[in-house]
């Protein structure tokens, strides 16, 4: 486990002293202080994982990590897993919501080919970094072995730091895989000790008799595997995901690097539970986007001590919340960096603060 | 009477055809049945407005109306009126929060002296339309003339109906003005009924005692002057403010001209509280952009009936969550009319829908 232990060595906490500085810019600028509520903690907040008061966000890249999960044999979707292949080839045509919503964002997306069980073959803009060819059902025994659990996460990490080379201040994470929440609750599950029931939902819209056998087949699976929540390589390899443990060891390599970490939905969360589990100290550097609507994303967020910025009722995936969070926090950084001072505006401050609760009012 | 009654007859209910073929489209993208949420409700909602199942946002307008209050005397805000002139130069001189907000998203600002109390002369980028050097007094007597509240609102309109010269998809709405929200809690609470205490925060910042006499002034304004909530124009006239009556302007000629009205945080809430007390008409042409701390914007957007897209603990004005809701608009149509459907893409649709509740799960 070298590599991964080594990037997780790595992650160091937040630079105090850049967040000191963020921190008294944000009361010189012309606004009421703390007027911009939660953009301006944001904003402190990029500015201590980057170690630089004056951040800058301009190169913005979406991670979509893309496997097939042998579980779906069991039909817990309605989909056919041959569709995992078919959105691959979407994305790479910038036919799909996460190329839409990208472009919205000045973002560029990087498809990562980690474990889909079809040849998709050399595609311009495809990153082939397969494991296997899907996984095994983890209904009748492990969905992987360990080592291909470790091979997932070491990916993750060499997707990364081969990107960086194209220059990377902020990502977000994002998912493709028929099948993924039925794997992410099945995680999520493990690594939290809830109960199935509570943390598995309709995916994208199945009805209440197959979310029914959904968790019941998370349950066998769970049962039949007996995964070690104190070993989180444990729970990857035998109930989790290639594409997650890939967004896992990305988190972690993205941390290590010290960018932001802009999280997706469920299958995003619970990669980054997985992040967590192996290294409690990039919890400073995730920003949850959105709250899904699968009900096994509060529970991880709550576990994560995140709050999303987000809820517009959101379930794609691809990393489609992730790219408007990414907007968010680069507009939050915007006003740090961008705004005039009272100084330089000449505006007046609020002298005579005689009782004010630390923020005057000037406007709203 | 004759400008806005012709305005508010122009206000046409949304065109069912272009909603009815966007919701259409919606369900041939390449995503499950409405697993983008609001963002597809967004977009259905825009095609209605414009008429046009394939809408365009590129031309975005920001509008700040900037006006200065009597109310200001009473001590109602830590900031001396003096600030609303300088806040409009820093508007000017692209300094403020909004500039680097609008910036952002690719919006445009358009600031508007509609009755700041100083000259702020003839100034690149500023449209002049004063009513008067500010409001009178409210606690005293009426913060206006009913001729100046009829004059504000034309204003509002002949500002929209200037600018669409030069092109406009969508629009927000801002503010700026010392005490503005005091006058915003007095117009809510005359328009709704609301006891005065409930609709009255505290602004962006002043302490509990501060707070306490900010009531006590909107409650003797409402005493003073005994506003009819049943004539809008009287409210606006007595308790109201003269870039509030700009933005209600604003806001039935956006409607009346099918533009989408991003409606920003307390004091636009109220603008459009008044324009939907004079034309009800325009409710289904108003997007909440977010959640303002300030306790009264709550009881605002539960009387309009909008659910407000962000929840940024923002409080203050100038149209800054107006910019990043407009972008999030933006981002529901582009994913309408950008997305590949099934059929171009190549991908399988859930044929096998067994008991799908009409939504099938592919990622996320």
């Amino acid at each position: 486990m070298s590599i991964i232990e080594e990037t997780i060595k790595r992650v160091r906490p937040l630079d105090e002293e850049a967040i000191a500085a963020a921190r008294g810019r944000q009361e010189e600028l012309t606004k009421p202080s703390g007027s911009l509520g939660r953009l301006e903690h944001l904003a402190t907040q990029v500015a201590g994982i980057m170690g630089n008061p004056l951040p800058s966000l301009s190169r913005k890249v979406v991670f979509t990590f893309a496997a097939d999960h042998g579980v779906a044999a069991e039909g817990v979707s309605a989909y056919p897993s041959e569709v995992t292949a078919q959105m691959v080839y979407n994305f790479l045509r910038r036919g799909a919501a996460i190329n839409v919503l990208a472009a919205h964002v000045g973002a560029r997306v990087v498809v990562v080919d980690i474990g889909v069980a079809a040849d998709v073959g050399e595609q311009p803009g495809l990153v082939r970094a397969k494991v296997a060819d899907g996984t095994r059902n983890m209904a009748v025994g492990p969905a992987m072995t360990r080592s291909q659990a470790l091979e997932a996460l070491e990916a993750g990490v060499a997707v990364l730091e081969a990107e960086m080379g194209n220059g990377i201040d902020i990502i977000g994470t994002g998912d493709m895989g028929i099948a993924n929440t039925t794997t992410s609750s099945a995680i999520v599950a493990a690594l939290t000790g809830a109960p199935v029931h509570a943390v598995t939902g309709r995916g994208t819209g199945i009805g209440p008799q197959q979310l029914l056998h959904k968790v019941q087949i998370i349950e066998r699976a769970l049962a039949v595997n007996q995964p070690d929540p104190r070993d989180p390589l444990d729970v990857l390899a035998k109930v989790g995901g290639l594409e997650i443990g890939g967004l896992a060891g990305l988190i972690l390599a993205a941390a290590a690097n010290r960018i932001p970490v802009v999280v997706d939905g469920f299958i995003s969360g619970a990669a980054a539970l997985l992040a967590w589990a192996l290294c409690p100290a990039v919890q400073p550097y995730l920003i949850a986007a959105h709250q899904s609507v699968e009900i096994g994303h509060q529970v991880t967020l709550r576990h994560l001590g995140l709050t999303p910025l987000l809820d517009l009722s959101l379930r794609l995936g691809e990393g489609t919340g992730a790219a408007l969070g990414i907007s968010i926090v680069e507009a939050a950084v915007r006003c740090l960096t961008e705004m005039a001072t009272f100084a330089e505006a000449q505006v007046a401050q609020a002298s005579e603060r005689r009782e004010t609760s630390g923020a005057p009012e000037h406007a709203g």
